[in-house]
């Protein structure tokens, strides 16, 4: 997707064939900063701290994080001790255990002397092979949006998102935004409701991309959505995904949950943008089998912002009151409209599931 | 209730008999500063720039507001005028409305040379029957969360609030945190949710006066309480209203029909504390009947907070974007498991508003 009118991905290799570049979304909308990842801890902390983010891109970095191990140290015990150090970055997102099973275990059946090499050569694959999922994801989230065009006929189709699912959270394309994207590019007239997503603000991401992409948006606080609903100002709920159970339980960012009860109560339909590399079919009801990340109680009291003299800093806003900052929510199965994957859009219930688990054993003979 | 271990009220008349004082509401609570309202025009500011803010107060505000016109002008056309320009700081909350008709029709009936006084002295009276009456929603409240303390044993009763229903929106007491003021003076253990409230951060309102009574609280993003309540960690929850219909439907901060969603969806009882004054008994369906506040973009995009040396400043949260800064939304009454009153706790239908309607003209006789 376009960065400043240039086509970029969020996570790419550098001309060295070595280091890791990726874009640093801790200062984004403020900044565009890039950072250079060039060891596994480097790739460790921008996991853990929220450089990278977003379940694909969480998923394509652990792999890269594998492969500059390898570079350290090609060993047995360096691939189980680097896949389980990226595994404790974030605990929520599914992708991350993804990505990794799939790279040991292809790391582990050459000698180390070929694993440098074949770890980086995994990790450009997920890359390509996400952008490529969501291209398929935005094909098949593009019907939805089309047949509602078709019953609207002065006004856009009014999408509304929750956190940042776009490009940012992927290599390309996005997951919730993907089909936006297509939309657009096909001429259909959209406008996207952009939930602000506290405490990380990052509704301020999907609107910076929209606003590469050249997309009209409007940021409205988290507890915004459930009024216009009410007002019919929503056509269309579609969030991202970090994990979805083989019941079809959504785990997502926190007040995913809350804009789900909105849309049901209000008969809009929502839906989750799912790769199947977030879909945890060894889980079944969501909310017993999902672990839901508790990250620091300083990402909520503090924000970043711009000053009126144009500095980016911080503030503290809950100053000397206790916090807890939750991540993650489960969006129950009953009130998800149906998933957006690439292999189409299946309802989110076993059948569902047990049909997507099909199409990619297919896919794969 | 306490400030720095001293009984306060929000607003006051100083020494000098004509100055009104207020805790300037702007600062909290990174800073507790007070401001002297001394004309008409500082009356209106302090009320639209949510100095003074929460329906009760802004009724109490107006009132000494109709008082400083007097003391201007106080012939018959500047009640009109004064009472239209008051009227016009905020549409939400019925509170102002109610103050001013009260107010408007007293002066009317007598002379412009008796008006200055009678003015004051009828601003004094609504401050002095908010508190009765917030003390008396406290004590029909505090039952419910009697109730709940029998059910618990080791564990306090967890309250969830939203927005700044607390003392600070009111003259004294509050009221959806006067039940919790209540149980806490008679010894039931309780923890109070605070949600933070984005916009405008009232959640940090309600942590600085549930700290200045030791009251055990947390604050958390307002996507959260649908999770904390799926999790069983939310036993009631209390939101004021700004505006309840005689069907029962309540206009409150924005994001209180999302809390009234995910209480319903998870079995958790859900009130709004309403003093009569909150009451339009001649509003029926609250999403026609209630005009919705839209406020100023910038108070969405930027937050006030403390940098880390301590200054209070502002920063830009959503540079360039465009931003919607819906500031209530209408919880149908469905979803309301009852109103808390001076004249007890009522079912928000019909039913229990021509009740309420009946207790006032009763209590009045």
């Amino acid at each position: 997707m376009n960065v400043q009118g240039v086509a970029s991905r969020t996570i790419w290799l550098e001309p060295d064939g070595r280091t890791v570049a990726i874009i640093d979304q801790l200062y984004l909308p403020h900044e565009l900063r890039l950072a250079s990842l060039r060891s596994l801890a480097d790739v460790e902390d921008a996991i853990r701290n929220m450089r990278v983010r977003g379940a694909p891109l969480i998923g394509a970095a652990a792999a890269y994080g594998l492969a500059l191990a390898m570079r350290e140290d090609p060993g047995d015990d360096q691939i189980d001790r680097a896949a389980d150090r990226l595994l404790r970055t974030r605990p929520t997102a599914i992708n991350l255990q993804w990505a990794l099973s799939r790279a040991t275990a292809a790391l582990r059946a050459i000698r180390p002397v070929e694993r440098v090499d074949a770890a980086y050569r995994i990790a450009a694959q997920i890359c390509d092979e996400d952008v490529e999922i969501n291209r398929r994801i935005g094909a098949h989230g593009l019907k939805l949006i089309r047949e509602i065009a078709r019953r609207k006929t002065a006004e856009p189709v009014q999408v509304l998102t929750h956190c940042n699912a776009g490009w940012l959270a992927t290599v390309g394309w996005g997951t919730a935004l993907s089909p936006v994207y297509h939309a657009a590019r096909e001429g259909i007239p959209i406008h996207v409701w952009v939930s602000e997503t506290r405490p990380r603000l990052q509704g301020a991401l999907t609107s910076w991309e929209l606003a590469q992409e050249r997309i009209p948006h409007t940021i409205v606080v988290d507890g915004a959505a459930a009024h216009l609903m009410q007002r019919g100002r929503v056509d269309i709920v579609i969030t991202g995904a970090d994990r979805v159970t083989a019941h079809g339980d959504v785990a997502n960012k926190v007040g995913t949950y809350m804009k789900a009860l909105a849309a049901h109560d209000n008969g809009v339909p929502f839906y989750a943008a799912a790769p199947t590399p977030s879909i945890d079919f060894a889980a079944q009801d969501g909310i017993a089998a999902i672990p839901i990340e508790e990250r620091s109680a300083r990402e909520l009291a503090w924000v970043r912002g711009t000053t009126a003299d144009g500095r980016s800093t911080e503030v503290c806003v809950h100053p000397a009151a206790g916090v807890l900052n939750i991540a993650f929510d489960v969006t129950p199965a009953r009130l998800v409209t149906g998933l957006i994957t690439e292999h189409g859009v299946v309802s989110a219930d076993p059948q569902g599931i047990t049909g997507l688990a099909e199409a990619i054993e297919a896919a794969a003979r």
